[in-house]
């Protein structure tokens, strides 16, 4: 909405040149804290000036504002900010944010830090770090709203006004029994739809949808995308509450999720949580790529053993060497977009084990019906190229395997994977890509000196 | 949570086995909606069996179940739904639900099922269905609260207890002048934390952040993922309030957008909205993917031209046809990244025209860092197989020149597809691999022409 930079860099400059900071204060009333953090984060301004900024806000502000920051620009600022002021800050960040801030730092100064907290704040943080880093627990936001179901709604409401400064979400409240195990949740709305008096018993959805700390986070992304909720509660084995996740979680989840199967897809290792890779360093970078670059070359020493094996056949005829590429691009393009159909039905839940066979059985054959025209195409390429009515048919009909085979491999792939409990994603297009190559050459030379070498 | 299709279905086969439809009734009572849908979706009953159990749900909870369902099992119980019943049902319908279900009837039955609805549903849907398909105003619910900035708390709650049913949330709710312009939005905690007799002027958020009916759904999306919003108001050019958009619709949009640019990648048409691959008939989904595979292999003509050029030196040395599917995938890959990363990154909002210029210049040095061990294996294994030491020499330089190519059209074809407002994603790696090819075999050919060929 609000170009940022244009419009409000000058202005706060021109304040902070002017020193009027009591001008600047109030100003940066106007702005919403994600807008700030934006500003925060803008190389327009000096480490100093961002302090100064940042020291303005109110003291909410200033907190929301630095759980918005991503961790570079968090780290920065700290180093801006007096040993008093960190500890103030870190004390109250909800304990989601602060985790993920503890997460990225060096560990000894986690260390000094989690001792300057107080005890239960440092507890909340050890518990949430001790979490996998996947997993619901570490994603969870402790603080949260619970009741009994003997209270009347007036006394729910009383101690959601008093307590809505400290919890996430006020929207949905969990109804706990004695032992503190979970027994119902009840919204806001059902709240203020009923008469005072009336018992939460009365009005709480009883067996509520929930997840387990060890859960993987993408199954409370999955369940509040499909329950339609703004929370969902997170459980420890015996069932008694331990946090909730949001909506406003589930929004960054799904954002990293997909990001990390494209990047899988793409043979690159997925990136951190919440990792931003134009912020890596060079290196970093080369490191995510590196390894799957290096490994899929080696294993075209088989796709060149394959052609070494066919020496005399391409001496006799060169002319096949022409549409090598066209094979094996085709090969690696129909690949391509069976296993990106196949790891993408499998992350949105649009297939699952049990229509697996039919949805195999009919994609094979669809990759008849694309090989067809794809292979008519080829061979009028073919002849164009290499005047040969024989070549062209060779690649013509190498074309059609090579087709129906890619397809295989690519659904197949992914599949197998999965078996084995490894992301299915991991059967990137390059290494679909490779797989048919070595298949499609040994086809196209294997044809070729079939028929044409006599 | 729930197996349903083990837990579940022998039971109700039972009851409906047994007849015992009111046993049937209550046992449906104690299912989620969105577990019903998933009842109904199943092979396993039969479609009368469906329009049965869909029969005995309560009316509100068979609108819900019915808004849940695919289209495809949409309009498969609408056919055994009696005339008055499909009216009823879509009278109740949630109209953005409505709209999206007569976006894929045909138009005959559309404006059949108009006609018989009432005026003012007519008029909701039929302005819904005009906005394009990819728009906000296609998206949102027109059913919103709106109050004036003199009403109490008070005032404003019994506003909402009453219509409460009519509504998709009452979490956010937004305040208009006297022309109908949004002005500000007040939410629910606010109003449960304020005393009764507080101005709704003195508690509202001014000036909310607001999307137009015309904008891209993607921005709705951004925004509420940016701001952590319940909802966003979706306004006219008078800033009149026209619906809003609410944080579910956002889950399901950001999943599409992330299909639609994972298909794109893979050089595939993207998915309709809600459009699921596998429940296409293979026909259609051979139409999705054939015309890339066709325009990329007829792209190969370039690539088998090259090689017809350089003819005399193929057949001086074969041995180089050996390493021309290892030359031209080290290119794809690297390609793949490149714009796997350049186009992720421009979809999350990670970058943007403002830092592009630094993010290209240090890519490009990156894959110097990338090309250089890459470039030393390739010389190894061309060593290995080839047993040549020029050809190794040859292998390994045009590596070298293939990563640093690769990766720089991997980075700026996208850039050059958003310049003429092209969705960046088009340019699939399967196009990338194509260029890089032509590019890489360019190299690789000269370069072994010039110092082999003497």
């Amino acid at each position: 909405m609000l170009d940022i930079k244009r419009v409000l860099v000058p202005d706060i400059k021109e304040f902070i040149r002017e020193k009027e900071l009591g001008q600047l204060k109030e100003f940066l009333k106007y702005l919403k804290p994600q807008d700030i953090a934006d500003l925060l984060s803008l190389e327009d301004f000096e480490p100093p000036e961002k302090a100064l900024l940042f020291r303005l806000l109110d003291k909410d502000i200033a907190t929301h504002v630095f759980s918005e920051l991503h961790f570079d620009d968090q780290e920065k600022l700290l180093k801006y900010l007096s040993s008093s002021e960190t500890i103030s800050l870190l004390e109250d960040m909800d304990p989601d944010d602060r985790a993920k801030l503890f997460d990225e730092l060096p560990s000894e100064v986690v260390k000094q830090l989690l001792l300057k907290l107080s005890p239960e704040e440092r507890e909340d943080t050890v518990t949430l770090l001790n979490y996998p880093p996947d997993s619901v627990g570490r994603a969870m936001t402790p603080d949260v709203l619970d009741v009994t179901e003997d209270m009347s709604v007036d006394e729910v409401i009383n101690k959601i006004r008093k307590a809505a400064k400290e919890v996430e979400t006020i929207y949905d409240i969990y109804v706990l029994d004695k032992q503190k195990k979970l027994i119902g949740k009840v919204d806001l709305k059902s709240l203020v739809l009923s008469p005072g008096d009336t018992k939460i018993k009365d009005i709480m959805e009883k067996d509520p949808v929930y997840v387990r700390a060890q859960d993987d986070r993408e199954k409370a992304a999955k369940l509040i995308k499909k329950y339609d909720l703004i929370s969902i509660p997170v459980v420890d084995s015996e069932n008694k509450l331990l946090g909730i996740i949001t909506v406003d979680d589930v929004l960054d989840i799904m954002e990293d999720e997909a990001t990390e199967d494209m990047y899988k897809l793409a043979a690159m290792e997925a990136p951190e949580i919440e990792e931003e890779y134009f912020r890596l360093s060079p290196l970093e970078r080369v490191k995510k790529r590196i390894p799957w670059l290096v490994g899929l070359l080696i294993a075209e020493i088989a796709s060149s053993s394959v052609l070494k094996k066919f020496d005399q056949t391409l001496s006799a005829i060169v002319s096949l060497a022409f549409f090598i590429p066209m094979l094996t691009d085709t090969g690696g393009n129909v690949g391509s977009q069976a296993v990106t159909l196949i790891v993408r039905a499998l992350a949105t839940g649009e297939i699952d084990e049990k229509k697996l066979g039919k949805v195999i059985l009919n994609e094979i054959f669809t990759s008849f019906v694309l090989a067809i025209p794809l292979s008519i195409v080829g061979f009028i390429i073919a002849f164009l190229v290499s005047s040969s009515l024989h070549v062209a048919f060779v690649v013509s009909f190498a074309l059609l395997v090579v087709v129906v085979l890619s397809n295989a491999v690519g659904l197949l792939l992914p599949l197998f994977f999965r078996l084995f409990k490894i992301d299915p994603a991991v059967s990137s297009s390059p290494l679909i890509t490779t797989v048919v190559d070595i298949l499609g050459l040994l086809t196209y030379f294997s044809l070729a000196t079939l028929f044409l070498l006599k």
